[in-house]
């Protein structure tokens, strides 16, 4: 994601620099313009964010926490030595909000990966050859309704319905099990395109911060929705990311799905 | 269940007769006023509530939709034949609300078990030794929101709550299949009480006919609530069926998981 992220950027006139904590970021990550830090190295990450006269920030890609016993701390973690053991406790929502609270102390500004690179968020309308029917839009104009109620609760980030029923709402297990337990409710496997029903509809929750949290969807998104039987995928233009773009639309057009942007106000 | 109903229908002074379908009904009917029919045999099964002067029906328990081409029909089904025809199709719901309405044009009246056999039902308040914490009540608060929110879409008769977070939403799965996927979520066997937090919040959906479709927890609810971690169990008092009276007091003591009966108006 880091490099989808940083050409879509340079693409659209933005100047890069990334920035790679070691054993964590991908090699991709010398293509462009970068510096590489270790863990623990909070005074050199702003040394080089100020050299490079960085002002905005994008935050990408997943790391596992580090050992903090094998971490060397600079002097610039020791100085902000309190913001860092607060890291060590807390869901992960928690810990990438500090991170951005903290940079946002320092000056810079936190951007998220859809305010950057708007080109690899999925577009409104439909973006596949396939398109939704009738029945399709009705069911999703029902799951944007479930997500909708359930916004004061942080749940809901996607919805399954088919022909007016709703099949699954994800909670806390995530879009990939809720379909894989779609794919069992329903007992068929990926069936032609005639005998499905049904859409997944996935959108950030209301209040989500996308700057930390943007959903996404890619090709394992429609090899489960095919297995799901269902017809497509609906999400909120604009607000879901496309990770691995050519992938996603390469086993959309094999199962014969459609993927649609919805302008909506969940 | 239907022995179990009969019982707390004679003790709460009504005079019962019970009809068994022929190799789908228990032996245990037979502990009771009864009579015997095949399926096919709707004239007869008029004949005997006319000739018993029945004026209310409870229909309970679970049968397997018969081979229509084993059936034999007397006049009375033959008479209702395009009735018959469209129990062919149609979800289970849609064909106990048939049934509903064509006792009822006959005359009848369709009662639930919770209004027959109203001490089968949860009670109002802590029914068991184990009591929820003022942490479980804002859960079950929550729960019960959830639950309300969901109402227009028809789902969401159990949702399971932990520390403000929503785990799980039951849509199409049902009830064990939520708690089960609790349990994988959250990736720990029944733990000690002292390390457990959640609760499952069971209640009816806005809408739903209590008459063909009553919520109902049991000893296996109770066993799967405990493996998911989980503290106790709420549920709408006077709406829900405990199957199992005794084995499910007997597990919840031995799980030391707590069961409450909320009035809500949800």
């Amino acid at each position: 994601m880091p490099s989808e992220v940083a050409e879509a950027a340079i693409e659209s006139g933005l100047d890069v620099h990334l920035i790679g904590i070691a054993g964590e970021a991908d090699k991709r990550v010398e293509r462009f313009p970068h510096s590489w830090i270790k863990w623990g190295e909070v005074g050199r990450l702003f040394d080089i964010l100020n050299k490079q006269r960085c002002k905005d920030i994008v935050i990408v890609g997943s790391v596992k926490r580090p050992d903090l016993a094998q971490v060397r701390f600079d002097l610039g973690a020791v100085k902000n030595l309190p913001f860092l053991l607060s890291l060590r406790t807390g869901g992960d929502n928690s810990v990438l909000g500090n991170i951005v609270k903290f940079f946002e102390n320092k000056g810079f500004q936190v951007r998220g990966a859809h305010e950057i690179a708007p080109s690899l968020l999925t577009a409104s309308g439909v973006v596949t050859k396939q398109s939704p029917e009738r029945v399709d839009l009705e069911d999703i104009e029902t799951g944007l309704e479930v997500v909708k109620s359930l916004g004061p609760f942080d749940i809901g980030q996607a919805v399954v319905v088919a022909r007016g029923h709703v099949l699954a709402v994800e909670a806390a297990e995530g879009t990939d099990a809720m379909l894989q337990r779609c794919a069992e409710l329903r007992q068929w496997g990926a069936k032609s395109r005639a005998e499905r029903s049904g859409v997944l509809i996935k959108c950030p929750k209301s209040g989500q911060d996308l700057r930390i949290d943007l959903p996404a969807i890619g090709p394992r998104t429609i090899e489960l929705a095919a297995e799901a039987g269902l017809k497509g995928v609906a999400v909120r233009a604009g607000h879901v990311l496309m990770a691995d773009r050519a992938g996603l639309f390469e086993a959309a057009a094999r199962h014969q799905l459609f993927l649609l942007g919805v302008d909506h106000d969940s």
